[in-house]
């Protein structure tokens, strides 16, 4: 299969001037077939001397990576990704002897690499657009709910044909613009990752909670795997005869150094944006899910955090989990602040106010777009009138193993369903994921912090309104209030778990085998549980695809009104595919009289640290400060190791991990940050204030060398000047 | 009298040229009399014009007011200070219907001015060197205590000669370097002083306890008052016919705005530095009182917020003492914070050390200075034996009304004593002053928050260890602990309160004029406790007098050591008399990859803005920016109006209100705070960080001309470009 690089419809028009006008400065999340209509020659101008075919074919150098990005870097298999991508990796690594989070972890030989079961690196091997392919079901006359439908069962099949057609590759069909064009992805997913190298830590996760999302920033966020395939190249499971893959395409280590107004590009895989949305998803989002999900993290990280320390065993069990729970976290609170602070859905109305105007001076565009925004509010007013009870539902299904039983019994409810008429969460491909991934989770369940959770979300349950109630609460509470009602639902969790057969996640591992038969025969209280959670969730997952098929095409319509207005090159919204965005090392100034500098130095971890995490910074660094140990890593402008650095590219989660590089292709860091003024720029780009924070290579061979002792690793890369 | 100008003993030696060889950079606040020999030529390099007699001549229009500084501004007795010194006396002349702390406050004529009750200003009249006179009383042989008692009597002697010689003048003798000079201050005091101008506390206090010591800044921190006096000048009580003070001396505002490089100086009151201390007072400091005090102060506010919260006119009552309190907390917080990330203690033992290895190489300084550390060191391991009982005592006087009736009873002791005998805190003089601010006090008296902090107090004293205990409170709890030992305290407090008769400040009155035998014929509890405070007073009292004398005498041999050392041109410690220092207007770097800039502007004000208290900047205020209404006080260099600036002037408390000059000694802002970095330069000054941070006089005629409409005010100041 050959990648068809032909135009992007009626987006990419001649108007690239156009784009010089426009305020987009260094927006943009560009599809690789899009490169060839960026501004050319600005980038050149700017420093990039690649052409648009060098850069896609860099693309067989930069995989996905857990829930990051990850990059190639020697021809035997060497991944570099960020230290907080392979956090997950290097704590199942770890064992009660060795904390290889807090130790960090060195490989030595091929031998000592550590095989992560359930770990996986998957590169993108083509794609192309299938738009006309996937439409084609479409006929006059449809629902939006059946056209939706249609529409996933087409994309189902064009994967399963794809997949028929290649030997080892996983297809994807995934939408653009909102259904206005689909591409099909095909990726091949190896599954033998062994790692290779951690700092600890104290350098890999210096600053931690407090730190995220901040500048200045002192980071050292990166961590080496390398993947394993059989003797001919082929990803399969995790075997002691599997060799290091080759990898022909693999990316040079740039030693010169970044300065201000170098040119950056970066390769990945962002995971979700939103920046064509109207003012009624900013307003859905500010009043109703920000606040709800920043109740919801803040409540589970209490409980877990009370249940951990009870136990340090538990601590290191839960600790992944709330580092994840106190990212969304600061991420929801940075999104609600920032939303506010930057009066996003004011700005939104106010452009939906100039383009309704526009629209009254052009009737031709006013009879195609003029109801799309008030469509649009009906559907999210309706959307009102259950997102509580969604919401509540969700974090009841924070329980890992009611949801898992639960799982099994939705599982058996689809089976009996045509293939193609099932939900796709539920495909047999997807529940062999999940079913891999339950074991790895098992590993890390407490049945205490489980118990607790589902405990606290069934009380902020008691919260919904009369006309959003979950039945099953109801029942449970049976119209007491208040503490009574908190007693009740204590009662019926520890009876719930005490009563149960299931113990833990494996065990409900044998319930997905069965029929929806087998299972109501069993008599147990968690599968009792699952069935009154079917009839909760079913209804609301009908309206939600409802919404989610009404929404879609509105969405499409307003994207071609807006850009019929304005004009310009669009990029679609992030879905977790293979990116490129561009910009330079800068700085930026957060507020009035305040100006951060692009890079930090050694210097500022040293100032940071208070021999307490997250400022833990090892004695060994500090004495390399000290003693100016800096090897040939120096950066000449600092007169000290450079450690990270702020640069104009547009990236968001999934980035992580993702190379930053100069403009001749080579490496100069590791992307794994935003910068909290920003956070919002996954609706709105703000070229003042948006920042990639990355991690420097030298900060890299720095730590490799002079902290980790390993030149062996440093010699298996290649390093440019 | 004259000023004599001569030189400075031995420590204004020749030796200018070394200064600039030295690291002090700006640092010094000098006393007048030295002006001549600073580095002249590098002071009009850098922009000075005025010569040393021009600048002398301008302290007739630099004057104490209430804790901090004030300027003439106006021929007709016009002063202005910070909105923060001026706090008081606008809370004061408050009223439940009138908020002018909330409001602010306007006299559109003098008629409308309000005379502050207590609120006094004083002029420094003149001052000379009475080393001489002072010492000529110490004889041979006499004990540090006989020493330290006969120069106390001594200064005494000289404060009542001068006040009887000149009238309406009142003396003071202070000590310079530990004792090494001694300087006859006269002033004269003017007690009817009346408030002119203040912004709303969002304008004046914006930013709050949040802001306080931070920069970047955006706090108008101004306010005016004038001062009356007879018709012929003479400073007397407040009277209907009093006049405004005709001021020859004023100060002339600046419009022209200042910019980085600017050359500036300061003249004002600033309160205590403790440059010369030895490790030991660091390290008691850093492990004993700092701590005791975040503790105290932390405390206080707790108890005060408590006692606040549930009545809104109490909340007003203690709302100045809660500020104080939370200035202090922070303070000593960063003043704690400041000692151990600068690592003063460390450096004063590096220093210590090298200045022993230098004794070692010169015998005769040797045998001059090389006992001196080790004596002082032995002092401080004594004073640990005694210190935690003297701060729980202390602690314990935060309660007013039994430390006014403690006042009163100590005073009936003293006052059988010869005057030269007494205790200096009970002189006439200073009683006469005490009585008068009790009064004012009163008006802000809570007996529940009096009563709350003594409990409190009395439960902290509960953790002295067994050398230290305070006998009446092993008394009141009676070998009790925990949970009952606070019942105990309780119980104590509450009886001490209800069956006293006295109620408030002003009840204790009466109590002034008593003698001993009188008050001890007196059945009350509260006089009780002062008998029971005064055992445990005394004798801690005495010990600390010891102490002071005997630490007074090594400290100055230890500045003349070091003198003897390093050379250079030395300033004394301040000590609320009249100081000038200089400096350029500079940003900083406050940590790596971070630069502060040197103004703030009114881009800030509305960015910081919440609508919450204290960034609650009033709507006025934010529409005069929306609307870029910025008549002539824009500063062209950051196209919107300045709001605060920085400089590298040496000032700490006291300095509060004190002017800022340029070259012409032309008024260009109002000091009004010190940077959080450099918290601890009344330890050590750091020419890279420590920094003045002053409202810029453009900011304070943009407020009274654009949002007050005060053009009357504006019309009285003498404007210069």
């Amino acid at each position: 299969m050959r990648r068809r690089n032909f135009a992007f419809g009626f987006l990419i028009i001649l108007l690239v001037t156009l784009f010089h006008l426009s305020a987009l400065a260094d927006e943009g999340m560009w599809l690789l077939d899009q490169l060839k209509d960026l501004p050319w020659k600005e980038l050149q101008q700017r420093g990039l001397q690649l052409s648009p075919d060098q850069i896609s074919k860099l693309k067989d150098a930069v995989v996905i990576i857990d829930g990051g990005t990850g990059e190639i870097v020697s021809p035997n298999g060497l991944v570099l990704t960020n230290h907080h991508v392979a956090f997950g990796a290097i704590q199942r690594a770890s064992t009660p002897e060795k904390n290889y989070i807090k130790e960090g972890f060195i490989a030595r030989s091929l031998e000592e690499e550590i095989p992560i079961p359930g770990y996986e690196v998957t590169f993108t091997v083509d794609f192309k657009d299938v738009t006309k392919e996937v439409l084609e079901v479409v006929k006059e006359g449809m629902t939006p709910l059946e056209r939706f439908k249609a529409i996933e069962h087409r994309k189902s099949e064009l994967e399963d044909q794809a997949e028929k057609e290649h030997k080892n590759i996983e297809a994807s069909v995934v939408e653009m613009f909102s259904g206005m064009k689909y591409y099909l992805f095909l990726y091949k997913r190896y599954k033998d990752v062994r790692l290779v190298y951690a700092p600890p830590a104290s350098i890999g996760n210096y600053g931690g909670d407090i730190d995220n999302w901040m500048w200045p920033r002192h980071t050292g966020d990166f961590s080496f795997f390398r993947v394993y395939a059989d003797k001919d190249g082929n990803p399969v499971e995790y075997s002691e005869k599997n060799v290091p893959l080759k990898t022909r395409v693999f990316l040079p280590i740039s030693t010169a150094g970044v300065k201000k107004g170098d040119f950056t590009f970066i390769m990945g895989y962002p995971g979700r944006t939103y920046r064509y949305r109207s003012s009624y998803s900013i307003e859905y989002h500010e009043k109703i899910n920000y606040p709800f999900q920043i109740d919801l993290y803040q409540s589970a990280i209490n409980t877990l955090e009370a249940v951990a320390k009870k136990d340090p065993a538990v601590a290191i069990k839960v600790s992944g989990f709330i580092k994840g729970l106190n990212n969304g976290l600061k991420n929801n609170q940075g999104m609600l602040d920032g939303f506010k602070k930057l009066k996003l859905l004011e700005k939104k109305k106010q452009t939906e106010k100039e383009f309704l105007a526009y629209l009254d001076q052009h009737p031709d565009l006013k009879a195609k777009y003029g109801e799309v925004l008030e469509k649009i509010g009906k559907l999210y007013a309706d959307l009102k009138t259950y997102a509580d009870k969604s919401n509540y539902l969700r974090a009841i299904m924070f329980s890992q193993l009611p949801s898992t039983v639960y799982s099994a019994y939705r599982y058996a409810i689809e089976k009996e369903k045509k293939e193609s008429e099932r939900d796709p969460a539920y495909s047999e491909k997807n529940m062999e994921r999940r079913l891999r991934y339950l074991e790895i989770r098992n590993a890390m369940y407490v049945p205490s912090a489980d118990r607790a959770l589902l405990k606290v979300f069934l009380k902020k349950a008691l919260r919904l309104p009369p006309n959003q109630r979950i039945s099953f609460v109801d029942e449970i509470v049976q119209g007491k209030s208040g503490a009574e009602a908190e007693k009740a639902i204590d009662q019926f969790v520890d009876n719930l778990f005490d009563q149960s057969q299931f113990k833990d996640l494996k065990s409900a591992v044998p319930l997905f085998k069965k029929s929806k038969k087998e299972l109501d025969e069993i008599q147990d209280p968690m599968i009792e549980f699952a069935r009154k959670l079917n009839k909760e969730l079913l209804p609301l997952e009908e309206k939600n695809k409802e919404f989610e098929a009404q929404i879609s095409l509105l969405r499409q319509k307003l994207i071609r009104g807006i850009y019929e207005w304005k004009g310009g090159l669009l990029y679609p919204d992030a879905n977790r595919t293979l990116r490129f965005t561009y910009g330079d090392v800068r700085g930026y100034t957060p507020r009035d009289a305040v100006i951060y500098l692009p890079k930090t130095s050694l210097k500022g971890v040293v100032e940071k640290y208070t021999g307490k995490e997250p400022f833990d910074a090892p004695e060994k660094l500090l004495q390399l400060y000290q003693q100016r140990d800096f090897g040939s890593w120096i950066d000449p402008e600092l007169n000290d190791v450079a450690v990270d650095f702020l640069h104009t590219t547009d990236i968001t989660g999934g980035n992580s991990g993702s190379p930053v590089l100069n403009g001749k292709g080579e490496l100069i860091g590791v992307a794994f940050d935003g910068n909290y003024e920003a956070m919002t720029s996954d609706y709105q780009f703000n070229n003042d204030i948006t920042r990639t924070i990355s991690v420097d290579s030298r900060y890299i061979l720095f730590i490799l060398d002079k902290f980790s002792d390993f030149q062996n690793l440093i010699k298996e890369l290649k390093l440019v000047k």
